[in-house]
């Protein structure tokens, strides 16, 4: 028999994950805080606004209710942008029970506390419910998930248990669920992935190959894993699902957003017109600007991430911030790694 | 002042790497076994076979001659495919001096023996010499090398000294070159690779899309990086240039004819068709059949491997294959590896 799940958040990849809680037998709430979209879900069984195309199975039901949606239900999961996850947590807060089990989708460091999603959740719901959290995150547009093509993610936690939990839930023959015990390598990953896109964007936008690519998101990869290593994840997260297969995303399509403002800025357009252009945060921005800080804090030598700071901080050009990654000193690989 | 460097093997890699030694102020015999083609290249200043479009430098000599080549230069460079390693080793050693560099640039495993080409070469030239050969691998496009965009490699060998060596003789502002002490593990990628580019062509055949090959090349990753640990290799190399980027570049491009023929299997035509519509050699076909052999040696549980071999083999169907590899057992991302 299924369980009973409310999914806190009706964006593309709430509502995609939503079908997939569907297609496995649970009911679902799909919450949404705009009264106008959970009723124009409702009205056409598809969320037209962010997974046009896909019919929503019959046991999705949409609510702007947040006590309808959390209230008897055996699992909550949380797919909101990061600047809404304390505000959500502060409203669910006094809804939920201690054998909930919480997951979040969501991706992002908040800039002004340099938190990880996990840790911000924690300290609004505290640490009795907090460090049951489960994380779910992987290479993984939501529009192919919609049409079940074939998908793979990761979750991890600090209780094993959940853990596994999570992985019951949500596995299927299209959705393929992996576990990994490093919690903070795998929600790492998923938030600085938005830079090493901004940067594979510029360098496309540049006229550079697919080695200059290639480049940036090997050596990207390398960054990660040196703050990673800083604190405290597992170095191999970063070459798993969350780390590369994420990276390789991002990266290779041209329907990310960061891969996009990169180009543009490649192209030559000043980092204020692309944003107006493009008329959405563009999350690798703001998270080039909080991990500039923390490479300075913790002392990584982050050099891509160091790169774009200067563009985008300082209106570098493009060109020489490619070019200067070139000609620095000579390196090892992996020594900082091992 | 420059040195004097010997290319074995004209093909269009070979011609790339000798273009780069050149830029850096280097005289460079580049040597083909072939008279004509050596001639040809003399005549048009252009490999017109392997690297059309790129004309060549001066200092670059081309000749038949390996006697000439080798005669007086500071370093040799192999650049010929893995069945023709022994022989061009046979031919040379009475030509070599123990203070010279050496340096190869081939992919491979070599099937009967399941042995690097550094350990091919090591039985052919004697541990004296064989126990100082360089490596050069990563993610390279030889075209874009010819058009100078941004390429970055790595080199490795059991000596140190000779890796920096190495390092010193390429190195440009193009050209970036890191160096890694794990030469096992930077062969060993560099021939893998090819199983998961022949892997993710099928996916894209299919019809299946960005998710599925993100996480063919991921996990593809992962069985890459335990077979290299049961090899002695660093999993971590894997993760760098030589690993993933290689990766990337090779699964991304539909200029690799490994992903080509995968992407003709994914489509339906069988595998006879494919190889003689290819009209040349598919490493990766070779490749996966000795590293089933490996695995099963070994006993490392190497999925999409298997999977790939029941398809050369076995004539398995390939979403059959794909489908599969969706429904095995639930696992940890890298339990494996730590």
């Amino acid at each position: 028999m299924g369980s009973k799940v409310a999914v806190l958040g009706a964006g593309s990849w709430g509502t995609a994950l939503a079908l997939v809680l569907a297609d496995n037998g649970h009911d679902v709430s799909l919450w949404s805080h705009r009264v106008e979209l959970a009723e124009q879900i409702t009205q056409h069984n598809e969320n037209k606004q962010y997974l046009l195309g896909v019919t929503l199975s019959e046991n999705i039901v949409p609510t702007s209710s947040l006590d309808e949606a959390v209230h008897n239900s055996d699992a909550v999961l949380v797919v909101v942008p990061t600047k809404a996850i304390r505000s959500v947590c502060q409203q669910m807060k006094s809804l939920l029970r201690q054998d909930q089990l919480i997951i979040h989708a969501s991706k992002g460091i908040e800039p002004s506390s340099n938190k990880r999603i996990s840790e911000m959740m924690t300290e609004e719901l505290g640490e009795d419910i907090g460090g049951n959290i489960v994380v779910l995150s992987g290479p993984s547009h939501a529009e192919e998930v919609g049409m079940r093509q074939p998908t793979t993610v990761t979750v991890s936690s600090l209780n094993q248990e959940c853990t596994i939990a999570a992985q019951d839930l949500f596995m299927n023959d299209k959705f393929r669920v992996y576990t990994n015990q490093d919690l903070i390598g795998v929600e790492i990953g998923g938030a600085l992935k938005n830079i090493i896109a901004l940067g594979a964007g510029i360098s496309d936008g540049l006229g550079y190959g697919d080695n200059a690519k290639a480049a940036l998101i090997t050596r990207g990869l390398a960054e990660m894993a040196k703050l990673g290593k800083t604190l405290n994840a597992n170095p191999l997260t970063f070459a798993g699902l969350t780390g590369v297969g994420d990276l390789i995303v991002t990266c290779t399509s041209q329907h990310s957003r960061n891969w996009r403002a990169g180009n543009m800025l490649g192209k030559g357009y000043d980092l204020d017109d692309v944003l107006e252009q493009m008329g959405m945060v563009v999350e690798g921005v703001r998270t080039t600007e909080a991990v500039y800080q923390m490479a300075q804090k913790y002392h990584v030598d982050m050099p891509i991430t160091s790169g774009l700071y200067e563009l985008i901080v300082h209106e570098k050009d493009p060109k020489r911030v490619v070019d200067d990654l070139m000609n620095r000193g000579k390196t090892d690989e992996i020594e900082h790694l091992t």
